[in-house]
């Protein structure tokens, strides 16, 4: 109930905030739009700030973000960050990723396997040596000569220092190449996670929703020799409770967006692709929430895909319900005929017209796409079948040099598959036979019953009579088996009597047919035209825009803020209180004990969680917030769920960034966890 | 593989065709546009022919079409539309209509219980009587004034006469009242039925769709006094080969159409409520199949309602192509502009802006359709929670007079509620449970956690724990405690401590809520904007165009053609070959054991399916496939997916209706069903 009362309390604030500017952008360090922040905030970002914060930012490999919070090379970042970590250091009769870490001393910190953290230090332009590479060249030739010079760039300034890593990284679609190097930790250890129940409370339901009551927070620290790493340049914790409007900042690492999507791929996303996931997950999930509910190990088989799945399925609601929205669309719209008319006025007619060649591949799109993706991607799901898929393809294709062969199997990447061919990795013949049904079952809906690619597919079988056959005959979930098919090449395979093998032999020449046919009449085309209109984009805009995100460190600006929907308006603010009241003892509502018993330590008004306008995406996640001063205030771990089109765009009424505040951190730390050295650590008091 | 060679033989003809004007509309039989057909195809249709196809159509009271084809009153229509009537009929041994059933002679022809059938015999038109009736009245007193003089009106035709029937019927909401009468027949028997196997051939994967090899085709009797009713005026029967092109008719009831919907009423389907019942269903149906596995128990319990529920799955996949199709929307916006504007100059300022009312309308809808829907509206697939919401709230309303209750509980309504939740009817804990579940969860996913109404729902359980508590606590599956509570009204209700009522008795007034804000601010102010926007389009246009759906008689016109679809092209016929080559002896592709048997005896070329362009909607099921003599060549019983769109509009590009041949109904009575007497009566060999 005390949700309610938020909203009540705060609906003014929020009404005014909203009508400030749009604080879109996923800006580069060495192009921050600090005039603009300067005029919408009153705040001053100096060129000294921003090498602050860059010094202080840690990309994890994992695919996440983390700041430097203490001078030992303390790093915050979230609880799902670590959590494959923790679960790979856990002792047989413990899961840490459930019940959580806590290194009593320095010495119980644990290196996580592959973990490794890159601390921005310098970046260069070398857009001219790039671009020379590439001049008169097309196609292959063009990519080897980048790759060739991006190379020898990144060998020149790393050299062979194992403590530093060098990446030469396209911007703008070709419009900027910058070296960024790095400073890089291959030794990171875990020393906090407050484990799932409190990282996760609330679960699917509540996973991007908010109000939200995660301690979505994770220390980890950077180790150098052996020794916690020095890092006097760490940023400044503050704990104090945040305020509604207040100006903020998030340093991390956006992934991929596609925010440069022409009209035309936009409408294939809304008419074609995500009606199909949506229709797609659900069933599924349907099937396996079922499935869950037959038997204790049903529900331990299932749990990690259907949370996977329900995830995506969140995704492609969010997607759907920003490109369903009107005037976001038709703010899409006018875009695209600003930058046409500009374009076209700056380039005359060597600009060609890429828009049209662009809605000419989605019409393809349309009708290839059921195809490629029932014959060619739906089925990867299924472990069994992606060994008989791998096993089949690259003993084909090992028959011929490596530049004819799928990108797959060429040679850089085969002893990639080979590693995870071979690799022992439990099968759930369960959960397989559910996977592969449906599977044929919605193929054999979408493609209906008459298509020869069904027929193909299912013989005289029905989906659930052929799905039983084939795990219980297959012997593939053996990786000695697997082994033996793989060493013993293309002849092995077609002696082989494996159900599976069979299947894809059976399939294969059609899938490669629809997948070539995809990448010949869909992919490859949208992919020149995307490349000559963002040539276009950058004649006209230069870096006056920022470049969609590419796993590299941008700057975020924004406030504090909530958002109304649909009629409905959210207060940016959690409080203890608000987790107690919601807590109901059934899961995902049901609180870690260490939750219960402290209840009565903890002060009910701490700020828990909180939503800011800023403009984040997958790859943020464990990004620090910031104020102005650039103290650290909160971890980022979610977006609500029309943050969800943020991989087409922001807009700025109802895209907010969900963070957990230090304020909740430092309290749960001293009165949940009894983590007192951390939390002096981080306070320095 | 045979069906692919159609395609290749039928291409060129199908091109030509395709070219050919729309075939669109739902006409009566008193405004038919022979002279279009003329023109069209040179083909025509007289007073004579209309007069003689009239007299030997007869709607079904279970919602069919059909035609009387011998002098014996021998009823043509579909298999569907009698498989309540062989069900009812069948010995507790038996199940006709799985098995099928052939009265061998006359006398073991079997009444269907409760139906009925109406041949229409005159239309007389009663405008200015019925608008005198309404004039300077509004809201219920117009209703009611309406209402009277209709009642008299049909009084004064049909008197006490139990043969005759008669309606007012309300074309163009309110701008054209006419007066149907009928010859009504109320004892109509069964006389052959193929069963399931034959004539839903391919089940769910096959509904809505072509191909299709479907014997969907089914006979009844009109009986008078005890005997066979002589019908003289009968449809002759032309067994002959079809063939492409060719035009056709078909008459018959096409129910309820929503063609006159604005832009803004579609953008809401659209966007709002066709995603949520596609996710819905979706994940439903993925529950449903795996339930269905679990055991033969569940598989027969869960049967119907996931026939049912894929049914609706499909409905939702086709309008949502249908709106998701640029074209056609198109159409639709060029056709609401023109309206306008010509409503606009005819009618200057005293018509306002009716469209702009419906947009506000549909905004209000997009807020609170979701709790709406959630509250009020899903939770009634469960057949316990709907008798505890009848029990509870007739209990409530009965307090009131008869005006101030929900319609439902009005008196006129009251008995028909007494009889639904009093009458004995199985209860399956299994799957009772299985759809609170789903229904409760789905709430708290679209409602989010936090909402009010989410922890009305919920309390402390989660959908998990309550739907298992409310299923094993609740006593409502016994008719007796039922009968208790009905008739013990509030005091019984207020005293009862089953969980069913009590989850009733708490969100009552939280549903009621919803459903009065859905009424007052979307249902209220769209029903009158679309009233304003009919009386404009009616003074504007007129009978020149045709009135939406009334399930009263229509005649479509079109020709017998193929469709073709984002790049793939589908031929108009499928011919026995093709079952046999399709059938896979797996269910839903397995063989009736009788069409095995018969396969040496059939010619494989006979023409079993066809696509016409008809433009057909739910209720014409069962109608006759008519050639330009008049003649029955078939009987229409489904539409491909594409046709689906067809509540909203017809596309002539795609929209097909799907007829089984009498070429195919012939033979197969010959030479599967040995029901040669009925062949004979049929032919008149």
């Amino acid at each position: 109930m005390k949700a309610v009362n938020f909203v009540a309390a705060l609906a003014a604030s929020t009404v005014v905030a909203g009508s400030a500017r749009a604080d879109e952008g996923l800006w580069t360090f060495d192009n921050f739009p600090a005039a603009k922040v300067r005029a919408a905030y009153g705040v001053e970002i100096t060129p000294a700030w921003l090498d602050r914060v860059r010094g202080a930012s840690a990309r994890l490999s994992i695919g996440c973000s983390s700041s430097v919070v203490s001078a030992e090379g303390l790093l915050l970042t979230n609880d799902h960050c670590v959590s494959d970590c923790a679960q790979a250091l856990s002792p047989k009769a413990q899961d840490y990723a459930k019940a959580g870490f806590l290194a009593a001393m320095t010495r119980d910190e644990r290196t996580c396997p592959g973990m490794q953290a890159d601390i921005l230090l310098q970046i260069v332009d070398v857009t001219p040596r790039m671009q020379a590479a590439g001049a008169g060249l097309t196609g292959e030739a063009l990519v080897q000569a980048r790759n060739a010079v991006g190379g020898s760039l990144e060998q020149a300034a790393c050299g062979a220092d194992r403590k530093l890593h060098c990446e030469v990284v396209d911007f703008y679609q070709g419009g900027r190449y910058q070296l960024y190097k790095y400073r890089e930790y291959t030794d990171v250890r875990l020393v906090f996670s407050p484990g799932d129940q409190a990282a996760f409370f609330g679960g699917d339901p509540d996973n991007f929703n908010f109000p939200r009551y995660d301690l979505d927070c994770a220390f980890l620290r950077l180790y150098d020799d052996g020794q916690p790493a020095p890092t006097p340049a760490h940023l400044d914790w503050n704990p104090a409770s945040p305020v509604t409007g207040q100006p903020v900042f998030v340093a991390g690492n956006p992934g991929g967006t596609f925010r440069q999507q022409t009209i035309s791929q936009l409408q294939t996303q809304l008419d074609v692709m995500l009606p199909l996931d949506m229709a797609e997950f659900s069933e599924l999930r349907g099937r396996m929430i079922r499935f869950a509910e037959e038997s204790p190990a049903n529900a331990r088989a299932v749990d990690e895909p259907l949370m996977d799945l329900e995830n995506d399925y969140k995704v492609t609601v969010g997607r759907l319900a920003a490109l369903d929205d009107a005037e976001f669309m038709a703010a899409k719209r006018a875009d695209e005929a600003d930058l046409r008319a500009r374009a076209t006025a700056k380039l005359g007619p060597t600009l060609g017209d890429p828009w049209a060649d662009m809605a000419a591949a989605q019409k393809a799109a349309a009708a290839l796409y059921t195809p490629y993706r029932q014959l060619e991607r739906a089925g990867e799901q299924s472990q069994l079948f992606g060994y008989a898929r791998d096993l089949v393809r690259a003993a084909e294709d090992r028959q011929r040099p490596s530049g004819e062969r799928m990108p797959r199997y060429s040679d850089t990447q085969l002893a990639t598959v080979e590693k995870q061919v071979l690799d022992p990795a439990p099968v759930e013949p369960g959960l397989e036979q559910l996977i592969l049904e449906f599977w044929l079952s919605k193929s054999r809906e979408l493609l209906t019953a008459d298509d020869p690619d069904t027929r193909l597919l299912l013989g005289d079988d029905s989906p659930e009579t052929l799905s039983a056959r084939l795990v219980s005959g297959t012997k593939l979930g053996d990786p000695a088996v697997r082994k033996a098919l793989w060493d013993g090449g293309m002849a092995a395979i077609e002696a082989s009597d494996d159900p599976m093998i069979k299947l894809m032999l059976r399939i294969d020449p059609a899938a490669r047919r629809v997948r070539r046919d995809y990448e010949d009449k869909v992919e490859g085309p949208a992919a020149r035209a995307a490349e000559a209109i963002a040539k276009a984009r950058f004649a006209v805009l230069g870096e006056s825009v920022y470049p969609d995100g590419t796993f590299t460190l941008r700057l975020s600006y924004g406030r504090i803020d909530g958002w109304s929907w649909l009629g409905r308006t959210v207060a940016p603010f959690t409080r203890f209180a608000g987790l107690y009241a919601r807590a109901t003892g059934q899961a995902p509502f049901d609180l870690d004990p260490r939750w219960i018993a402290a209840r009565p330590r903890l002060n009910p008004d701490t700020v828990f969680n909180l939503a800011t306008t800023n403009d984040i995406i997958g790859g943020n996640s464990g990004s620090p917030l910031l104020n102005a001063k650039g103290e650290v205030i909160g971890t980022a771990f979610d977006g609500n769920i029309l943050s969800l089109g943020g991989d087409y765009g922001y807009d700025g009424r109802v895209n907010r960034a969900v963070a957990v505040s230090t304020a909740a951190i430092t309290e749960a730390l001293l009165k949940v966890y009894g983590a007192e050295a951390l939390a002096r650590e981080l306070t320095g008091e």
